[in-house]
């Protein structure tokens, strides 16, 4: 079976994202550096609009509708980021959108989608289904549904932070490399990786996964899609999704390193590292992968190593807890 | 009298900072231009190498040295941003560095001047003088003096940062806007106040700095270098500096419209607006163009301002307790 999306898609995407989403930098830190003993090249996609690449994703998905689907509007399941890349694509072009929001999400998220101009519909994430609600809200208005990963247009909107990473990399005369992705659902992860396998291929995409959320690891361990059981937690809200999606599992599959997996106080460390360091925001999800390369280190090779800071949109009180708890030592 | 530099000599230093300084990104974040109700552009060189555009001046001046004047070394003195710049650029360069800084610099500043190799020698600022330490250690050693501001070759190096907003502003399509500057001595200001003479006319320097270290906005005033008296004390480290520049300020005075002050406390919520909504790390000198902007904006004129952040070398417990104060009302 051919897989969702080409990298000619991740082109296209790219050349209906220039102008509006941002180049964001590939940022590095003399003393991040010295600290880690290798280079470390981190793709700062908190920079993005919204504050995560699901801009990306977002206005690719959006940007590839009708003028009929515009005009009658979007509608979004998310526990934020995605939330917010939508919204603003959608306010951008002009369309109506909806994003269900479960009642927990940081609260700065809820806010700034509803920020963007969307219409916020709030679910109790433990007890209602999304799923019913979204497919009431979408029948009634003619809606159509962006979903946040399993697309094959918000693919390919992800990817052209691939297509960055590649040049950017060359740039800093990195040719050989593991780039390590936070991955939730894996649309960032496929994208990526379709983007450098064309352009960029001695890097190696790898994902990133908080600890009772390492759906992805699993399942490149196993060769199919496993499913998350039991009640973990975790404060990376951005990527607790359960399982690879049925689009981007087989692209990671074919193109992925082992995954790598980080606890909750690893990624509050990197948070604070980014901080100390790079002089950049990351939420905890967005900062599971410089978690990884900074505590699991032992399996990645060479002297030097991307990752991705993917999203920074984090809560006041949870970022100072971070910095004070490690912003001297790290 | 002719001025210490033109523009000829920004581009030279340009050209010797090519690959070794980053091109800082100038950032602009949708929910911030709501809430301002204009665009606010922030070049972001707290993304700059060692945190902070003095990176650009040290090495600069350094690489214009002999290599006589290299292998000897190099002396600054600096509470802490000029001292990480000079310490970096003089280990690139293989020259030993000796920083003197007053033993109440931030601690995140001292240890990374040791961290990037410098000899570091503490004073009392209160009852010792710098400049007598310095002159020893000079004339001992024949150490070449790196000045923090008002030295030719340090002016042009930061105004390679005003080269670069002239090119940005233009791809952003601002061509006239006020530029608000972070000022301590008046390097960096009259560095870009130079540069966008020459490269973009239509946008405005303008300084920005602490209540109570307002020197160059009352020289502004009285068309002649005012010197602080009395005993005012600031957070923002950075850039409490008594009196222009002597080099400085004549091209400040020719070029700059009227300076901005602002409070240790709007610059506080301008550190917390630059973490909420541009996921950046600014330190306290560092976010007084940005509190400027956002808390004196009525004496700023045009749908499009630009401001610098000019560091983000900050302790954890100042950032920590800003964010937790005003985060979540930004």
């Amino acid at each position: 079976m051919s897989e969702a999306i080409t990298i000619t898609d991740i082109h296209a995407a790219a050349g209906r994202l220039k102008g509006a989403a941002r180049v964001t930098p590939l940022l590095e830190a003399d003393t991040l550096n010295d600290l880690a003993g290798r280079r470390i090249l981190i793709k700062a996609e908190c920079l993005q609009r919204t504050g995560s690449f699901k801009f990306r994703g977002g206005w690719s998905a959006i940007s590839s509708l009708t003028k009929d689907a515009l005009s009658k509007g979007v509608i979004a399941f998310s526990s934020g980021n995605h939330a917010q890349g939508v919204a603003l694509a959608a306010k951008l072009h002009g369309a109506p959108a909806v994003i269900v929001m479960p009642s927990d999400a940081p609260a700065m998220k809820i806010a700034n989608t509803r920020g963007y101009g969307a219409e916020v519909v709030l679910y109790d994430r433990w007890g209602e289904s999304r799923e019913e609600i979204g497919a009431k809200l979408a029948a009634e208005r003619g809606l159509t549904l962006i979903k946040p990963f399993d697309e094959p247009m918000v693919m390919a909107g992800q990817g052209t932070c691939g297509l960055e990473i590649a040049a950017q990399a060359a740039e800093a005369d990195v040719s050989e490399a593991d780039v390590i992705i936070c991955a939730g659902g894996g649309g960032l992860l496929s994208g990526i990786a379709l983007a450098i396998e064309a352009e960029a291929p001695g890097l190696r995409p790898r994902p990133a996964e908080p600890k009772g959320f390492d759906d992805t690891a699993r399942s490149l361990i196993s060769g199919q899609r496993e499913q998350i059981t039991g009640n973990e937690k975790s404060i990376c809200d951005a990527i607790v999704s359960p399982m690879p999606g049925a689009l981007t599992f087989p692209v990671n599959k074919r193109l992925c390193g082992p995954g790598l997996v980080v606890t909750d106080d690893e990624a509050r460390r990197a948070m604070a590292a980014a901080w100390k360091h790079l002089k950049i925001v990351a939420e905890p999800g967005g900062a599971v992968a410089l978690a990884a390369i900074l505590f699991h280190h032992d399996t990645i090779e060479g002297d030097a190593v991307i990752g991705t800071v993917s999203g920074g949109n984090a809560d006041p009180e949870m970022f100072a807890s971070a910095i004070n708890e490690f912003g001297d030592s790290i």
